[in-house]
């Protein structure tokens, strides 16, 4: 019988190195012999990255903020029935760039829609699924929006003002606190190779249990 | 103070004439004097005309069908609140092909999802808003797929088979039974010329109530 992969998650807000760390996440995972998938959301498939596009395109219509956020959940159904849990089922581990943790950050923290809009969609589209770890790569905002805006044009997300990110940090603080057994805080404002340590001393812990 | 305008929805399964009728409802409403709004579902704004681009594009990948229906109430959300509701308040009067009733028929009568999830998504995103009456245009689903297929290259939901379609429409059929006060049945196998005598008599019979 396959045991079933394990499915991390990497939260944080802009520029506070997701990408970087999840490569490294994968490097270690596989030197240690394991499947590995590495994810995205919003996207992850064909149809959840065309939400992705919708989602992130800077646009003169306003937003509504419902509409945000049934697209997020409308990609992340896509996203966990077509690719995660299939994954996971066939012994995969599956590390992904963000998830509905981030939904209460940046939907809830940021723009405001009440944690019980999103705790009900959650239950409706994942039942009873939740990740089984989650890395939060914490810095202060203006270290990862310094580093953010050296990537080039802005999403509609990345045009918000400190604020809003501000906003998504503490959503991510009280989150981690709430879960402090599925909740890794890394100190992402520490130097790339100490971060990179933190990770994979991670899991690797998490590996051997 | 401006008297706030009707919302008037048309629904039913494909070629049953629905955008005729819309047209022939909106002259009615004109020629009495209102200010009339021509919209449709799942559409209405650039925003969620790119949703609706989404959700029939035929493709290889298989649609969760949670996210069928998370993409319906996204769009959904954004025509309500950008165009549905200003366009009611300054008095305007709204003729809209399809709306949350086709949820029901399309996703809970054809694919199977379960009415309260429907129901469920339907309070998140409109509160207590319900269209004020729903004209149902009713012919049985061969008279409206031998029309419809005329029309040219298929859709995602029109290359769906009869029985698909069947279930439709009798869902169309328990939600009539359901809410005979909103509901208005017209039976769209008539003469084009007896539905449309049938549509303008329905609405002068409103407007003047």
């Amino acid at each position: 019988m396959t045991t079933r992969g394990r499915f991390i998650t990497f939260e944080g807000t802009e520029g506070v190195g997701k990408s970087t760390q999840l490569q490294v996440a994968a490097s270690t995972l596989r030197d240690l012999g394991m499947d590995v998938v590495v994810t995205r959301e919003p996207g992850g498939t064909p149809m959840a990255e065309s939400i992705r596009e919708l989602l992130l395109a800077p646009r003169e219509e306003p937003v509504n903020e419902t509409t945000e956020l049934l697209l997020m959940f409308a990609a992340r159904a896509q996203h966990l029935y077509q690719k995660i849990l299939p994954a996971l089922e066939s012994g995969q581990w599956v590390l992904c760039d963000r998830f509905t943790d981030a939904t209460f950050a940046y939907q809830g923290g940021g723009r405001g829609v009440a944690k019980e809009r999103i705790a009900q969609l959650e239950t409706l589209v994942q039942g009873d699924i939740r990740p089984d770890h989650v890395i939060w790569l914490d810095a202060p905002v203006e270290t990862g929006m310094a580093r953010a805006k050296h990537r080039g044009a802005l999403d509609r997300f990345e045009q918000e003002d400190l604020a809003f990110f501000q906003r998504i940090r503490d959503a991510y603080g009280e989150r981690a606190a709430a879960s402090p057994g599925r909740y890794r805080r890394v100190d992402a404002s520490l130097p790339l190779t100490e971060v990179s340590a933190q990770v994979s001393a991670f899991l690797r812990e998490i590996c051997f249990n």
